[in-house]
This record gives structure tokens, sequence and C-alpha cells, in this order.
């Protein structure tokens, strides 16, 4: 994924150059500069579907332009120790305003608004990002201003770090993301006769950051890290491939390695090269080394038809050209959207969304049927760790909150990415002083599956119903991978959220006896690199309620005697109900003996049941997968959520997300470390938040080349009523057919005329009615 | 799943009482007596699809009319052994041909044939049971007869099982079942004033399998089982629940042991009565103990409303009277079906398929592109065990295949089993010498999943692709639950064998305090019993060829130092690559952290690598399950599959199946007895069989209540080829779609007017060049 080193350039590039950058973004989106030096006009408002409207507002979307605009006004117009620049009137040796976004409010404090006992909506507040240009070190802070609207009572305070209790200033480890750029590349061209020796080919030399020419080289760097008052970086360089965009595929087996510190290039220093298993202490070295004889030389990876995606020869599969099959609405949604305040009705579900850059949507005060049953839930940050034998594969790993999970949402394709008749959103993107719409990032729909929720047959009847759930996706394109996240609603009740992963892998230059350890040979030079995909949610349910405990039921073999055994031990297995009393990660058991059902104790069902919803792993590829291995130091403190499964912990108001996409360039002392979390307290009928992971251990094969499929690359879980209800509740909304049998017995079903579009459980369509 | 000893008790009647209940049978069905007294006309044979005819015969395909015919026509009129009566004229106490189907041919003698060197197909044999009613012991034997068709050469041989060196007969403990239901019944007529008082009803009077009464009593039967030459069952009183055929949810709590031992009525025993957690010694004294001041009387569980499935009210979900999104075929279906030969052709796959009624459908000679990858794919065996503190629910345990889980598929409902688009194909089953055709117990579709197969984005372009796949789906319907088995195709040369159940619990008695234990309480006096659903499969890969290994890989954490490290040792992972050596069971391991595949050693893909398909858990609710526990004397031996997820044996022609379905009467001594296939034989590049399982551990609640739902019952493994081709198969046969954007960034995507039925990837689809 070293496309996404680009890529982190160009979000820090965009904190420097934002009038040369932000120029090609404006002309694609509705996007108005609404700070000095003019304000803009508002964007057209959306018109809410069919006068459907929320109960209440949603207290979770993010900041309208008016009321960025309005904070903005403030912070630069009322007294502050901030010193900032205009943005767009800024340098990188300036402070400035880099985003801007919601505070969401505590959960706490808004208890009463959403229940109704108070019409008072609890005050927004603003959570901004300050780029700290003017001393030495530079860094981000991030403060809240609120109350909004800005009056006399409005203030502006750092922000408050869970379990840190000073200001934290978060490190910016690329405080020059152009020099950053320009300076290793200067090395590179100072090595030109050697790459067009070893890889027939220079580096790039245009500005741009994705360059022209497919057949050139570009550096793809690891994320830089903190040693000893240094800041280190392994650079790998790949082949362009433009083409397809293809550099993660195209690395070349030359990596070379800087010291970037302090924001004076002139400082900075080349420390080491490395080619074909050697390692080189400098410049010279390497050069004297390779004008050697016997200097050995590897074959370069290139670029071609390999690398492109689509296959145009139709000749193989005839039938590839008559349509397949395809899913209509053919009479419009069942849901009804209120655009305006982000929130949904479907078959019994409600709930809001909100939208942020660095994690996506999040679903707020989920009910099925008016009860409660989650507070929260969404994507905190998205883990891949790689393994391999060169220095870039072999001690790589992103943290993609960093590049923003809602910021990398792209615009879906009707009719391919979402059915044509999907319901499209936008989001909008503060960044910098300037608002950019993204188009049809979210969409949402209803579908059916190609199996009914349930079938039974009697020697008499037949019953089936189908299976019609609720969809609302995202797909974020981070660098070379995009990741679709599906929340997904059930006529039972059931909630699941499901990620799936496709796009380029990033792979490893191949050297024979050594890339075998870490992935497969895929290409001519080029191998594959295992690596982990690790991707954190939090879901805070409230299930009837905030008094909630996580049961752990296992199913136990164990031995039995019973009166009718007479006395004879019999093998048998039974249930053990063990609430969870203490803050703690959880796996995934053997042979899925466990249950984690969250419940309330207190509440029980028409029949004396505790009602949960139960937490297990859905239909992704079998159960979702943690970290292989701890302790790398690209990951040091920042993403401890990865170690296990799922995680219990009390809700806290200022534990608010299990990481920070600050994290990933202090991952020594990470904004957000989540470890803190566990901190041993009890949580038995206490506000219970679960963070779960979903993810894979992906070891791509050629069947990856050139694109990750997503048939096998799902990973779920799923949150399902459990005694929830005294019966099962699809039973009141599903669509099925109840066929009679024209004698007793059940064997054979008439043949009915059965309307495709039919609903047919209210008409009573009885093929002939039994006479009892 | 009590209503299964009703069914068994169905299957033991059909042997004994043929005239009556065949009568019934045969007014549903196309159903032709064939055999003695009259000669049937054939069926109308049903026309190949579109002039597509597989490339040989299916060697597999049950027998034909013709062959039964001729048979039967052989064992009736050519001296033998055997003492048969016609079956339509036959008693319990005659010889008669209780089955008749194809023995499928050894795989060894097909080998010449599918691979064209030789157009002579192999002979067809059949495989007949008898059921053996002239002594004292009543038993069935097997035989095999060919070759066909019959001729001079023709013979008659006893079936040899596997590992077993003498003829075997195969014990019926259920010899007479009319009156082994009969004399129960009047057992508990017997006890008509305790059960009026304790139940507040009495047994049915009626004949009828399924008595009419809803309110009336019925006796559901656990498997009998022998102990020191008796044969022992206990039966449980259940309320007939007609209205719904509720039976099983509607356990009583009065439980009755029975000796019957013996052929004869006289000799039978009333051994225990069991109440209220009291084992009675005779049926006096729990008539004294009922009479006796302070007996405990429990109350009913009687049936209602909640036992049916549909729900009328429309009041709670006013959207539910529109119509919800369907799947549409708009061009016609793009695989090509050969009925005759049973031949399937889609996208590259090709594969025949075959119906036994033990097992249904199994598919042979499977390929993609023209190579090999199985052999022989099908079910074997459905296995449930439950718990329960009851003599019922705590010691069964069913072994369906002795129902039959071809015989018990059922005709599947157009429109909502499968798309109304869908092909339905028929099944015809063999059954004391009459034939029977079930009408659409076979559908065939291809369905468009709401997510793509991939997407990517690049700065400049969008790539997104349709994951259109293929279904082959039945739907068993035994007794209390509908299991559907489905073989689903993906694009890239993946197959998933999924299984959902569906249908009633079976259910206990609820007793405080103890069915906590096993279950959770469900109703007034309902509780649901925990219970394994393990399903074994074979899958007999044949990976470009029948030299294959077995490869385990593992995805192990380690510490490494590299040259780039400087001597650090960093914590990081890599591949342990395992070629299986001896036959073996096998699970899925903790963190997903194993790779199983079946690869051939000595083929290598265009990078080096070897080819192979990967086998993983697929997209139903996490990781295939086992069972719980060993030892239960209900499964005796006849089970040892199911204790690990998965095994590898070296391919017999003697070991053709993991079980039969006459274990379920043997299970002392079964008639395959599956651990006997672990016998120590290496494994490296050899004929490969693998014998997996799908199922759960159900442990259902409210929500199952009435019925257990799909989405969430579903459990599946995936074959994925891995490293079997140089890229991705899919590239050349899938839908879709490539945008270019208008200017080279990846934020925002043009609208396109995009065709809903559209494939536009020949087409070339660019909204605007980009000029480079």
């Amino acid at each position: 994924m070293s496309v996404r080193i680009l890529l982190r350039l160009w979000a820090s590039a965009l904190l420097t150059v934002l009038v040369i950058i932000i120029t090609a973004f404006f002309f694609l989106s509705d996007g108005q500069v609404f700070f000095a030096p003019r304000l803009p006009p508002g964007f057209p408002s959306i018109p809410t579907t069919s006068g459907f409207a929320a109960p209440r507002d949603n207290l979770w979307k993010d900041l309208s332009e008016s009321e960025v605009i309005n904070v903005l006004q403030y912070l630069h117009t009322v007294p502050n120790t901030l010193n900032l620049t205009a943005a767009l009137n800024a340098t990188l040796r300036d402070n400035f305003v880099q985003g801007i976004q919601l505070a969401r409010p505590p959960k706490t404090s808004v208890q009463s608004f959403i229940h109704g006992t108070t019409k008072a909506a609890p005050p927004r507040w603003a959570r901004v990002a300050i780029h700290h240009g003017t001393s030495d070190e530079v860094y981000w802070d991030e403060y809240l201003v609120g109350p909004l609207p800005v009056t006399s009572v409005t203030e502006i305070q750092p922000v408050k770090y869970p379990h840190r209790h000073h200001l934290d200033h978060a490190r910016n480890l690329v405080p020059d993301a152009l020099s950053f750029k320009k300076w290793p590349y200067s090395v590179a061209r100072e090595v030109a006769d050697i790459t067009q020796d070893l890889l027939g080919s220079t580096i790039n030399d245009g500005e741009e950051l994705f360059g022209l020419d497919h057949d050139k080289l570009e550096l793809s760097f690891r994320d830089p890290w903190m040693e000893d008052g240094h800041i280190l970086r392994w650079c790998s360089f790949q082949r362009a491939g433009t083409k397809a965009e293809a550099g993660t595929l195209l690395p070349q087996g030359l990596y070379v390695k800087l010291d970037t510190t302090t924001r004076n290039p002139d400082n900075w220093k080349v420390l080491h090269w490395y080619y074909n298993g050697r390692l080189y202490n400098s410049s010279e070295e390497f050069r004297a080394a390779w004008r050697s004889p016997g200097f050995e030389k590897l074959p370069p990876n290139y670029d071609g038809a390999w690398t492109t995606i689509e296959d145009f020869s139709t000749t193989q599969e005839p039938s590839r050209e008559k349509s397949a099959p395809i899913m209509i609405q053919p009479e419009g949604p069942r849901y009804h959207v209120d655009r305006e305040q982000q929130y949904i009705s479907w078959m019994g579900f409600t709930f809001y969304w909100a939208f942020a850059q660095a994690t996506g949507i999040t679903l707020f005060d989920v009910r099925f049927r008016d009860e409660q049953i989650m507070y929260e839930l969404g994507l905190q940050e998205a883990l891949a760790q790689y393994a391999g034998n060169d220095p870039m594969q072999g001690a790589v790993a992103y943290l993609d909150s960093f590049f923003g999970m809602g910021r990398a949402m792209f615009e879906l394709v009707p009719g391919y990415d979402c059915p044509a008749y999907a319901e499209f959103l936008d989001t909008i993107i503060y960044d910098a002083e300037r608002s950019q719409r993204r188009h049809k990032t979210i969409c949402l729909f209803e579908y059916t599956a190609d199996y009914p929720l349930q079938r039974h047959t009697t020697s008499f009847y037949v019953t089936v119903s189908r299976n019609t759930y609720l969809v609302l996706r995202t797909t974020a394109v981070v660098g070379n991978y995009d990741y679709t996240v599906d929340y997904i609603f059930y006529l039972d009740g059931s909630i699941e959220v499901k990620v799936r992963a496709s796009g380029y892998i990033q792979g490893a230059y191949y050297i024979p006896g050594e890339s075998e350890k870490y992935g497969y040979r895929v290409h001519d030079q080029f191998a594959s690199s295992m690596h982990d995909h690790v991707i954190n949610f939090k879901a805070d349910l409230d299930v009837l309620g905030t008094s909630n405990t996580l049961m752990k039921v296992d199913v136990e073999p164990w031995t039995e005697s019973f009166p009718w055994s007479e006395g004879e031990a019999l093998p048998t297995m039974g249930l053990r109900r063990t609430p969870i009393e203490i803050e703690c990660g959880l796996n995934w058991t053997a042979n899925s003996q466990s249950m984690y059902i969250v419940l309330d104790t207190e509440s029980t069902n028409a029949w004396g049941e505790m009602r949960g919803y139960r937490i297990m792993p859905g239909s992704g590829m079998g159960t979702p997968a943690h970290l292989t291995f701890n302790g790398s130091r690209t990951l040091g403190k920042a993403a401890s959520w990865a170690l296990e499964d799922l995680w219990v912990t009390r809700q806290k108001d200022d534990e608010e997300r299990s990481a920070s996409p600050r994290n990933a360039f202090n991952t020594d002392s990470p904004m957000v470390d989540f470890s803190h979390y566990l901190d041993g307290e009890n949580i038995e009928q206490q506000d219970l938040v679960i963070w779960f992971n979903l993810g894979n251990h992906h070891v791509p094969h050629s069947g990856d080349i050139p694109n990750t499929l997503q048939h096998t690359s799902a990973s779920s879980i799923i949150f399902s009523p459990f005694n929830f209800h005294d019966r099962d509740a699809s039973r009141a909304s599903s669509q099925g057919v109840r066929l009679e049998l024209p004698v007793r017995n059940r064997d054979t079903l008439s043949s009915a005329l059965i309307n495709y579009f039919g609903h047919h459980h209210q008409k009573g369509l009885l093929l002939r009615e039994v006479s009892r």
C-alpha cells in the first residue's frame, strides 16, 4: 500500500500548498471557499424525502457550513493565543486551521433529549485541528470551541485526550510534505546512472505526485518513525505504472534509508542503501559496490497489460455478452429518509447517521420498534500490518484513519457498487477553511437475498418468507485498497457490519528463497506480501437502556447422570453462563463454543428470559481475525485494540474512540492509547461498549492479480436479538407465502400461479382449502 | 425433531402397508407402479435444453425406469436365494425389494472414459436393498446386480461394506412399524385418566399418523437402541398441534420407556414412566404415585396461535404491503443444461449431477475451463445431537440419511425458495418397486450479489465488476427441519457449499432450574434444547488430476533479524508450509491462522507456484462447527466423522461414503465406520478425499419461535483457486464498467448514464478520454 505514502504526502501537502492543489480539487467539486477572503453562499438545501421527518434533531451530524463559518470567524476575530493565519494565505511556517468538525456531544449529556424528557438539545461544539508551524517542532493541536452558535459565553479549550493529564501536541513527522518528497527524489536522481543500469529507468522528474511516465521510477515511503530524536524512513523504488496506477505491484528491489530530522533539508542524510540482501552504509559505498566486478544485478519488475483490470476479450465466455440477472425495485423504496436530519426508518428500525472525516459513517440511537439497541455503531480505525524480507514490506503498517476513512469515501457507481435504484447521498468535508461536497459517497438500498428468511414444510402446508434487508454502504479508497463498509439491517432486528476489501495488493520485489516466507510469487519479479487487516469498530450497545451485562455462554461438554439414566453417567453437553465482571478482551473460541450476549439482567421477555443481543461472526469468511503478532515498532502503542477479537469496557464520555487519526505519527505516545481503557472496572449492569475487530489474514496469490476479489475478502459481525422479543419479530414484516397442499402429504406441492412481485400472506392465497 | 420419529415410523410403515399409504402418495405424483402386476408406460422424456449436450454420458445418473424394470425382472425371474415376494403383495413377513438405485461406478473404472481415452462407458450396476422379513430377526440386505442391461453375464453379489470382511445384515430395530406405533398408543390409552388429569387430554385415537385433533396427544419416539439383546425406546407425550403441525413445540413432560424386543407385541413391556423428575418402574407404580396425596402436577403445554408461522396483521409495518426488490433475468439464462445427461455449463464451469435418495444431489467431474477440480462433491450424512434433562432431549440424535436427504427433497416454491425465473428440475425415487416423480425438487439460477466482485479506484479511473454467481439448490424436509443445500459457483472458479436450516425447533418440556442448563424458556411450558448440527460432505478433489497433496500453511508469529534491521530482531510473521503426510482429521485453527490448500506439487503456474484450491470457511456464520461431545450411546460408532472439522484420506473405491443410511440402527457396528478410513496411509501426491463438516451449535431462543431463521443459520465452505491460474480468472467473464475521471483526481466521479442492464466493458464507455 505504498501509494498510501504518496497519499500521506498529499495529505500533508494539502497543509502547505493549498493554493496549488486545491485549485484542481475545486474544479471537480461543488466546493466553496467560505472564509477570508470571501464568504461563500450556502449550498442549496436538499429537500427532505416525501415529507418524512426525524422525531428530533440529529445531535451527531457534522457541523453545517454556517456553523463552520461561525467558528472560523470566532477563531480569527476573537483574541486568542493561537496566532492564526487564514489558511488560504498560510505557509507551513504559520499556524492555521487544518480541520474542523463537530465535537460529538458526550453521551451522558444527550440522554434526556433523545428520550424526550427535555426538548432542549445539548449545546454543539466544534473540534478544531491547528497546524502549528511557527516553531521548530511542527505539530497539531486540537481545540474545542463552543457552545455554538458563537455568543459571549463561547470559549476555546484544548482537547483533553483520555487518560492523559496535560495538553498533548500531536507530533507531525512530515512537517513539510513537498520537501519530504523533493529531497528523496533528488537523492534518487543522484543515483540515476545506477538505477538506469539496475532498473532500466530513472526517477520521475516531474513535480507531479503521480508521474506521467509509467516506466519511470517513483519512491514509496514507509511511515517515518522517531528513534533517538531522529526522524527516520525507508523508501522503496517502484515503477510508476501509471497506465493502471499499479505502483504497488511494481517494487524494484532497491531501497534507501533517510534521516529527515529537523525542518531544514540541509540537515538531512542518506543513511543506507539496500539491494539484493546487502545493506550499504552510504551512497558512496553503494556506488562502489555497484562498480565493483561481480556485482549481481537483479531483473527489474516491469509494468504491462498484466496490471490492468479490464479484460476486453470476450471470446472465452460468449455468455458474458448477455445481461446477468439484476435486482429491480418495482414499487419504489420502502424506507424513509430525512436527508436533512440524516435519519432513516425501515421496517421498525430507526437510526441517525453522522459523518466524520477520520471514520466515515457512524450510526446513532439505533432502535427497533422504538426499543433501544445501540447508542453508537461505527468504525474507529483500519489497520494493515505487513511482513516481508525487505525494509519496506518487513516493517510497514498503516493506520488509515490518518488518511481519513471518511475523507477517502469515494463516489459510488450506480448499478455496480450499489443497485441503480439505490438512494445516493453526499458528504461534505471541511479542509483548511474550505468545504468540499463529495457526491454519492453513501448509498442506501433494500435488497432481496437469493434465499428465503425462513421456510417450513409440514404435511399439509408450506410457508416461505423472503429475506429482504437494508444496506447502508460506503467505500473508502485508501491508496491501493478500497474498503467497503456495509451496515445491514434484517427484518428480525439483526444488524450486520461487514467490511470488504478490494484493490491492488501491495507486494514485494521477488527474491527467490526469501519471498516464499511471506507470500507467493505472482509475477516475474513480484511476490505477494502477507498482511493482517484489522478494522476496529465501536458498538455502544444500549439494550433497552444503559444497564447491560455481557454474558458469555459456553457450550460445554460434560457428563451427567439423570433419574432416567438409572445412575449411568452420560456424556452430554450444557450451557455455562458467565457474566463478564471486569473490562477485558475476548476472542472467538475454538469450535465456536462460546456465545457473547449483551443483555439487561433486569429486563425479561414474556418467558422470563433476559432480553439481549447476541454478537457473533456474520456472513464474512469464517471468523474475523486479529493481529498475528504483537510488538512491532511501527505500530508501537497505537493499536492495542488489534490484539484480540473484541473488548468490553464501561462507557466513559472521554473514552469516545479507540484511536486517533494522529496516533500514526505518535505511536510511542499515542493521543489515544486503547490499553488504558482496560482499567479493571466492574461492568455488570453498566453502560457497556463493545469494541470489535473485523479483518482477515490476507496471503495474496495469483488470483489477487491484478485486483483482490470481494467474494472471499469479506469479514463480518452480526448483532442479533437473543430472547429480545417474545418470538421472531420478522413475522410482522416479512413478505411470504403459505401454500396449502392439495391433500395432507409432504411430498408434493401443486404448482401455483405465483405473482413474482407478490406478497400474498395477506391475500390468503390458498391453493386448495383443506376441509378438516 | 420428534416428528422425525413419526417419519421414521412412516418410512418403516411404507415397507409394510404399501397398499394403503402409497395410494395416497400416488394421488399426488406422476408415480407409476412398474413391476408386477402390470408394467407402466414410461414418463414423457424431458427435452434437452436448446440442443445443448453433455460431451459424454453421465455415469453417475441414477437408474432409469427401464433399468429398474430390467433389474426387478431379473430378480424376480432368475433363480436366486432371495425368496422375494413382489412388493405390492408383500407383508412384513416376506422378503421384498425395498429400494433400488445405481451402484455408482468405482472411480478408478471411469478415468479413461471421462478423459476420453476410451469411448466405452464402464458397466452400470444396480444396488438393491432387500427387506428380509421371513426370519425372526428382521434386517436389510444389500446386493449389487449387474452389469446392466441384464444379459447372461449379469449376476447378483452381496454388497461389501468397507473394512468388513463378511456379509453384514443391516439390523432393523423397527421391524413392524404399525405395531410399533399401535402398541405404545394402547399403552398411552391405558393411562388416559392420568393424561386427562395431568395433560388435559388423551392420546389420539385415530389410526392416522397425524391425528386430526390438535389438542390430543401423540407419542414421539427416540430412536430405539439395543442393550443386552433388548430393543429399548423412550417415548414422549406431545400435543399433536396439527394446526401448524407443531408437535415438536408441544412436549408435555411425560415419558414412557418401552421394551419392544422380538416381533411379537405380546412380549413387549412398559419399563418406566418419567414425570417431573421422578422415574417410576411400572405403570402401577406411576398410577399409585399419581393417586397419592401431594402428587405435584405440572401445567401442560398448549397449542395456539404462537405456533403458526404467518402473521396476517399488517398494522405494524405498512411498508410490508409494497413490493420488496426482486431479481429479474432480463435476457434469459446464461447457463446451459443438458437435462437428459444432467450436465451443466456456466461461465467456464462444467459438471454432472446425480441424485440419490439417501444423500440428495452430488456433483461429478467438476471442471473449470476444462481443467479438473473435483471428481465428486456431495452430502454424506446430516447429524443432529441434542442435550436436555429429560429422557427424550437428553439422549436423542438423528442421522438423517436414514430418512433420505434426497428422498426428503421437497418441491421448491418459485419466487420464494428460488427466483421465479429459476430452472426447476425433478427427481425420481424408486421405492418398493414403484417410482415417484418429485416435481421441482432442484432449482438452478444465476443471481447477482448486492456487492461487486471487485472494485478499484485510482486517481484517474474506477473499475467495478458485478458478482454474478450460479446456484444449484435443493431443500430436504426432514421432520421438523428443512435443510437447504446450495452449490454455488463463482466467476473466478470458486465453489461454495452452503447449508441452511429452517423449520420448527425440537424442544423440551420446561422444568424450572433444569431446562436452563440446556437452553432457554421460549413459551409457557416450553424450553429450547441446545443441539449440534453436523453435516458431512465428501469433496474428492482432483486438482489437475489425482496426484495431490494437502498443504497446511500456517500464519505464524516469529522474530527475525534482517540485514536492514542492523542486527535487531524484529517481531514479525511468516508462512510455515507443512504437507500433510498421513491421513488425519484437522480443525479450523484459532484466529484463522491456518490455510488448507489441496495442490499438485508437480504442476506450477507461470510463476512457479504450485497450483491448488484452498479450502476455507465461506459465507456462513463464522466457522462451521463439529460435535461438542463424543461418546453418546445414541451415536455409538456411527458418526466419528463429526468429531473434527475436516479429514483427509486417500481415495479408495470401497471407501465411497463416510456413512450408510443403515448406520442409524447399527450404531454399535455400523455398516460404514468412518474411523476405519484413517488407517495411517501416506497421502502425499496421492488421490485425496476431503471429508468436511458444515453445521453449527444451535442454542435456540425466542427468535426461533415459531421458526428458525436462515440468515443466521448458514454454514459454509468455499473451495477457491489458489495460485491455480496465472491471474484472476474472473477477468474474462465478469461484467463490469470502467469509468474515466474527467481529470486526474480520485475525489469525484462524474455522473454517468449507466444502463442498468449494462455490460459496458466491451463498449468502452469512457466518460471522458484523458489526454496525456
